[in-house]
């Protein structure tokens, strides 16, 4: 039985026999008796093993350390001690997995987070990483269900690409040229690799995206994606993934519209469905944190374009350490400012042309494009999407402008029956950050891939 | 209004006016009348619109293309015509997108899939590729919907490795080295590599998701896999999706249970969801598709061991291709007889040693090691597991005769609290063409990448 199923069924379990499979988190042994703290990671809630010396290997069991993986068979019974409804009296426990005394996740002091990236394999079986990662896995699910219940068809963008049509300056490049060769032989020969011409891991699948928004009206990916950036900050990784929907027959105003929702939806799904999670995220990682996601569940989110933003950050009665100018970008600190002075979420909409990227509606103005960023308070920005550019000629002129390569296939399809569309795209970590209050984006990834770090 | 919810609430939208935006698939003029076959992508079906000469732009109308986007206005109304049961008598239509006559999808003759891979970019919009994609996605979803509610933890195996653990040779190299200046100064620096040194793209996440079973008991990847084998067969791609559930305290046959679960228990999903679809599929592409499926799911899957395989082919009253031969593999031939003569699935057991990998556990008999090969009819082999050797020595033994790295995390799962445990992989594409019928593997992935492809 998982342990999650016994808690859902404690009811009518208890006073009976149960199995259950998993790991010894912590040991106490008294002389006549112990405790075991007992989890199988099916849920976020341990349960205590209660045993005494009146087991034929009490002994035995009385030597198991933390870290054994082991069989306890046993019967549930209401806890009479502080913290916990149910516990199970010991009938037997089978050693399944030794575990030494060299275990480095001992209960002795609680680990740092830097240590636990050095034991990124082991780290998932500590209170925090058990439910950094569930939340994870739940708010993938959340996503997925959002869209397919909302008919949006879920694309798997191409990784590998040969256009470089967004910033190939950072991109990671494929090969199977043999390294060696290429040094000895003093030449790089692209007819000789794989694709025949040189390749790239994508940045994004949004281009591509825009094809399937052509056909089915409503689109998404979800995936992984690639940045070379030579950053070591807590919000860099140069793996993540992101998801990147795509409407046709869609506005800017309407894509505020499913970024809204489908925001509030996820956030919505992960508060029900990882209650236990989410306290301990709220009691141990960042206080408050349930508070800022029901707020942001039940606010209405302000829109407001970047001229009328600027307008009130000069306004405002602060010392800025960057000026707010007109036609430019906006800092941290004016995000901050912005999300406080509405008190929640702001679409920031319209934006300076020359800021943004090349596939973004230019407005009437042609001076700013219809593009937004989302602004959560706590978080800054947390996404950003836009209306694309369905005007052939405008879209080559822009192309042109800001030497972009005019790949054929991307401007057919503003020959081919184009429409008004739009998509935004989302960073999960950064939705993870938001979510847990974990700040390091190493420590929402299983795995984190950062410059100079590609263990396991 | 999206069509899916038009038909959805036809009964109650009969006679009602609606508002619907997509593209015209076909056009048929006369000279007071004209019908307009009508998509939006949000459903398979198509509608039929209806215009008469009355209408005040009827000379507009009766000159739109194919492919052209189009709003249009009109009274949903009971179909008086053959096949299908209602149309749209139309209000009016307002062009959103025109369509040139260039455009590659004409309605004259149907296009080969040859031709429409070469139009990737289109083909989405026919009614195959719209079909396949769809059923991509809604497979996509089953496939997180039944782990999700069976309690396993989504699991995002890193794309980037520097571990050779398994079979290195067939690994694309990623780098941000710049190859001119590896030829111009004749030699390799790894140490200026990004990440320091030589990273590959991985070809399977199951390293990595032991660690996450050994902390969650139930958990799966699901994401893209990398192999720069070079085979231009209907079955290879280079960059394609897989998933690899993990569990712990699971043996061989729970691992054959959770298989036989989880595939009938998608397939089905695919069916109940994607009824017109898998319509089209069983009419234009496999006959008796939707048949070879149900059987499927109302079959018990046969469970008998590689040795007694080999006794059955050997006493086949067969002239093979291929002898069977006790210790070696079996060949094409031998799938699909074996799934004839069982007459349904069959999983095949404990196989030889030599020809599987390092990780699967080894039999009492030091020969064979508990691994499993599902045979499906009309499909051959669908996926593969194994309980993984969960004891540190023969496992140490097992790395020492086949030449892989002993990579130290890996091996420690075995020393911290290790447990029978066991997986399986399924490719993705290779599923979608037994859900589709479709034969190569190039028309069920939106962009695939071959050797020397890699368009868009």
């Amino acid at each position: 039985m998982d342990l999650k199923e016994l808690y859902e069924k404690s009811q009518e379990l208890l006073g009976s026999e149960v199995k259950l499979q998993g790991w010894i988190r912590n040991h106490r042994k008294q002389k006549d008796f112990g405790f075991i703290d007992f989890s199988d990671g099916t849920c976020f809630k341990h349960i205590q093993l209660v045993y005494t010396s009146d087991l034929a290997n009490f002994e035995e069991i009385a030597k198991l350390h933390i870290g054994c993986a082991i069989t306890v068979t046993g019967t549930l019974i209401e806890s009479e001690g502080a913290g916990q409804d149910y516990e199970i009296k010991v009938k037997d426990i089978v050693l399944e997995g030794d575990c030494p005394e060299d275990y480095p996740l001992q209960s002795k002091g609680r680990p740092t987070r830097e240590f636990l990236r050095e034991q990124a394999y082991l780290r998932p079986r500590t209170n925090l990483f058990q439910a950094v990662f569930r939340v994870r896995s739940v708010t993938a699910y959340a996503i997925h269900k959002y869209f397919q219940d909302h008919g949006f068809v879920y694309f798997h963008a191409p990784l590998f690409t040969t256009s470089d049509c967004e910033g190939a300056g950072e991109m990671f490049q494929v090969t199977t040229l043999d390294l060696d060769k290429v040094a000895s032989s003093g030449k790089v020969d692209y007819t000789k690799d794989f694709f025949g011409k040189r390749a790239n891991l994508t940045v994004s699948g949004q281009l591509e995206a825009e094809t399937f928004a052509m056909a089915y009206k409503k689109t998404y990916t979800f995936g992984p994606t690639f940045r070379a950036e030579n950053s070591n900050t807590k919000t860099h990784a140069n793996e993540f993934w992101m998801m990147e929907p795509e409407m046709a027959f869609c506005d800017l105003k309407q894509d505020m519209d499913v970024m809204e929702d489908m925001l509030k939806y996820v956030v919505k799904y992960v508060l029900d469905n990882c209650p236990d999670e989410m306290d301990f995220f709220d009691k141990f990682v960042e206080n408050g944190l349930k508070e800022k996601l029901t707020k942001l569940i039940n606010s209405n989110f302000t829109r407001i374009s970047h001229h009328d933003v600027i307008d009130i950050l000069q306004k405002a009665p602060v010392k800025w350490e960057f000026e707010p100018i007109q036609g430019e970008d906006i800092a941290k600190e004016h995000e901050k400012y912005i999300t406080e002075y509405f008190n929640g979420p702001v679409f920031i909409t319209d934006w300076p042309k020359d800021i943004k990227a090349f596939y973004m509606k230019l407005n009437p103005d042609n001076e700013t494009v219809a593009a937004v960023d989302l602004e959560v308070p706590g978080a800054g920005e947390l996404c950003g999407g836009s209306q694309r550019e369905e005007d052939y000629d405008k879209l080559v002129k822009r192309m042109k402008e800001m030497g972009v390569p005019e790949t054929e296939w991307y401007l057919n399809l503003r020959k081919y029956g184009g429409c008004v569309h739009s998509g935004f795209g989302m960073g999960f970590e950064r939705l993870l950050i938001y979510l847990t209050g974990v700040e390091n984006i190493r420590d929402v990834i299983p795995y984190p891939r950062t410059p100079g770090n590609c263990e396991y």
